[in-house]
């Protein structure tokens, strides 16, 4: 099995294993070891503020994480040299973000919103994402910086 | 009307006016000028990765953002010297948060969590907050600092 | 007065007038309202780890922080209307870190150093920087965000 | 020889043998496992802002970052089972702030200062940190969070 192929099957196990990105209804746009590109939809239950239509800030923090992590997780397997299930696996199990940062820059507003993550820091134990949440126009929402264990 | 009760309207509208707040489940323990504290249960949706029943990084900072906000509009109401009800919700519709960082410590596990905040700064454009997430054997899952828009 | 003059009388004021500024000897290469640039030399004082010839840690907070704040000095004045010596006294009194995040992404090696920032969000009352700190050779050495009080 | 008196070596090396740490005059008052706390005395170089006598804020994240970066070494020798010198050395060669965030509170005024942290996250690879920085009157001035490499 090659990395590419394993690349693309974590972003199956993104969108289609977790319930939580199924709800967000995520897409994988692009993915490969340098930068990761999500996608998902307006719904209604994404409203903070009633007010206004826009998205609450615990949704775009989870886009950006997801993408982020997303992007780790690739990253990680990019520098496999074994590839076993069993390794592969184990070495999946360890990814978890430690820490995230998320700038608020623009009311969430948008009918299809496009989440987007590059690589800063790489290492054998711990990667560094740098995000950044956009509209259908373009318009940037937030930006997102986060800390991946990985190893 | 005094203070105490426009705070609780407040929560009111956290918990019963913002879609997804009601998504999350979220009811408020406690609420006034100096601490927030509010509650959810367990739902399989909050899943991030399935191979562990574990709440989605996603859930975590958005009720950390939900319990810090909840405070900084409640210690915004408890400088207000005007309470017509126009002033006040100018004043509501300005409160955002700008930042957020999301420590996560331990994996989100249990059937009923906790989410708690402290103001640690409280001016008149801007403040901070502090804040924590228990489930319901008192473990701690994630900490949490975000700065908020108040004026 | 114009705007350009006064933007180039806050480049001074950090330089010459902030006595931690004139210990790190940093110079102004470039400020407007929309991005800010300083440079400045190795000492050996800046040595963190005694095994290793690298930056301190504080040391590059410190220079990604007066990075961020002279841009959004910058920003705040190029918004003003009025022009006159106490109104622009007043404003950048008021000036502060609310928060910053540094990602250390490499060891700090060099011989002289260039710190930039550029303006992600730029309110009244609040702005937000993203800043980058590379050597001579043009390695990235760390990234930053920062929250400035502006109003 | 054994932890306590490792750690007790750990701190020495901090305060007399890394440069930045002795221009900022930093003592240690106390250093375990769990727990650190450093403090320096004003100096008028640490100025920022010449119309206020306040601590840079450069400052106050270098000293932020010293009283973490202490207590994750000492967690680390903590969880040690072998103590040769070699092997200790090179676990405290690995050790590095991956990202840390400064939330300030208070201008920086005081002629004494104290800064200490607490461990909120140990793990053989990555630890986290919360940190507070008191003036000699016990008003805070600073919240700190640092993620550091430790395995």
């Amino acid at each position: 099995m090659n990395k590419t192929i394993l690349i693309e099957q974590v972003a199956k196990v993104f969108v289609e294993q977790m319930p939580f990105n199924q709800f967000l209804q995520i897409k994988v746009v692009s993915l490969d070891a340098e930068q990761a590109q999500i996608s998902f939809p307006w719904q209604d239950v994404f409203i903070g503020n009633p007010a206004q239509k826009i998205l609450h800030g615990g949704v775009i923090s989870a886009v950006l994480d997801n993408v982020g992590g997303m992007l780790a997780a690739a990253a990680m397997i990019d520098k496999l040299t074994e590839f076993d299930i069993v390794s592969i696996q184990q070495k999946l199990a360890t990814l978890g973000t430690i820490d995230l940062r998320t700038d608020y820059l623009r009311p969430g507003k948008g009918v299809e919103f496009t989440a987007s993550a590059k690589l800063i820091r790489s290492g054998n134990k711990v990667c560094v994402c740098r995000m950044e949440l956009h509209n259908e126009k373009r318009t940037q929402i937030a930006f997102g910086t986060a800390t991946y264990l990985v190893g």
